[in-house]
């Protein structure tokens, strides 16, 4: 049970989670902040928190669980602002997508609360944001991961993961390196294709035509291109090394491809294409879950 | 009214034209053919087809119209067979996804009855194939590009036109290096982006692993990774100018978000990912259309 539950950022990762535990009878008081008076209004009104802060210091005091929930380049300023007002007990947790930018500043601000800090990323999200696009179903049957480092408290990390379960989410365990390749490979990676696609066709004068004849194939494809762009900002820039890597490594894969275009090597094409599928395919056999390719 | 509808290919696109015109009472009769038995025999199980034909001639004999809905690499070989046995009124059309080259290959193959031949593009489909994967509404609400010649038939563009109506399509001209080029930027080139992520990660040691934290984002970004190999072997192969020139570009693009996210440019990224956004919102504005995002 939580008393005082904290969430920097009332937006869709931390509004959502305010909901589903309250939802669930699990926390007594729910105080929430942002930078935007906007946002803390609309919070307060959607019922996501019950009193808005007017300041870091005010959204902490007092309070036994932290949840930051911000876009990965405000962490840091977070953690500077909350670090002095933190009760002794707090355990202090946070939604960004990229772990180790986000350790070490925790490491920096913290002191010696950092073994309070639990690092943490819950794998859901829409293409939407804001204190509106909250819910309090968006972490069932969703997987968080939870990256501990050495010096974190595990008391600290199984009150953390207790907290998740109840939103009824699957909460894993993984270090921090592994945890930010495997998110660049099926998250960031992704995002950067489609921003790119979608913006170069934005530039197009005939942008408007050309998609109107786009089908649920694109559709679908670009749905992430719909993200906010602050938060990916973020996290391109917090994640780099990983992004960067598989960056290049996705362009090999595109050289190869077009040489077979070029020299009408379908063979190599078949290779690729059918490999990619049997991938696709084995990852997400339940057809209820891809049958959506109506425009 | 349709006396013998002739369908040359009995999957996903054959299949579901055959199964939206019986269901609209605007054929007498249809006939089938695909080069695989099991095929044949499960469009007749299915009630796809009234009649499976043994040959291409058999198939075409008598019909008044002729759909060939076959994979690109397929279409040449399918007119070479059908030239000499269509009815001297048939008309013909087709369903391939890239127009420039199948409008060459029946003008080389078809001699006198090239100007019966109205080249289409159903903007329709899902990932699946074969007979089991038609459905009559497929074409309900989706776009029909027909891209006549100078030497095609103006009635006989129009007898086709009318046929795709009764589906539920829209149906709209366009001339054909326009719509290889609209095609490539909005199906073509993403088609090729998803295959080559996914084909990456397959070639992963860890690849089970990694997509087990893949979250609905790239489960849509992905899911026309899952699309028929050989289809798309032959788009790329038949649409090769359009599709390296938009890859050319694309690599641009990646050159540019690279450097910025090297250089921690963030106010670049802002306004690429920006650009996108705003895009991709206008076109598919509806929220019931795009909140898709679940696992």
């Amino acid at each position: 049970m939580i008393n005082r539950l904290a969430i920097i950022g009332v937006g869709l990762i931390g509004g959502s989670l305010a909901l589903a535990l309250k939802g669930k009878g699990a926390v007594n008081e729910v105080v929430g902040y942002s930078r935007s008076e906007d946002a803390r209004q609309q919070a307060l009104d959607l019922g996501i928190i019950d009193k808005a802060a007017d300041s870091l210091a005010e959204a902490v005091s007092g309070a036994d669980l932290v949840f930051v929930a911000v876009p990965m380049g405000a962490m840091n300023s977070v953690f500077e602002g909350i670090a002095d007002y933190l009760s002794p007990e707090a355990i202090i947790t946070d939604g960004g997508s990229a772990k180790a930018q986000v350790v070490a500043a925790a490491k920096q601000c913290l002191g010696e609360k950092f073994k309070q800090f639990v690092p943490g990323h819950p794998i859901a999200g829409t293409e939407k944001s804001g204190p509106s696009a909250a819910f309090p179903t968006l972490y069932e049957k969703h997987r968080i991961v939870l990256t501990p480092v050495s010096e974190t408290d595990s008391a600290a990390t199984a009150k953390v993961k207790a907290m998740w379960q109840l939103t009824g989410a699957d909460v894993f365990e993984m270090n921090v390196e592994h945890h930010d390749t495997v998110l660049a490979a099926t998250s960031h990676l992704p995002h950067v294709l489609a921003f790119n696609l979608v913006g170069m066709l934005a530039e197009r004068n005939d942008c408007d035509e050309v998609l109107r004849y786009a089908a649920g194939g694109f559709r679908d494809f670009s749905r992430i291109a719909s993200s906010d762009a602050v938060m990916w900002r973020d996290i391109c820039l917090g994640n780099q090394d990983a992004i960067l890597s598989l960056l290049e490594q996705y362009h090999q894969g595109i050289k190869q491809i077009e040489e077979a275009i070029r020299n009408q090597d379908g063979d190599y094409l078949i290779d690729v294409f059918s490999r990619a599928k049997k991938a696709r395919d084995s990852r997400f056999a339940d057809p209820n879950l891809i049958d959506n390719s109506e425009v």
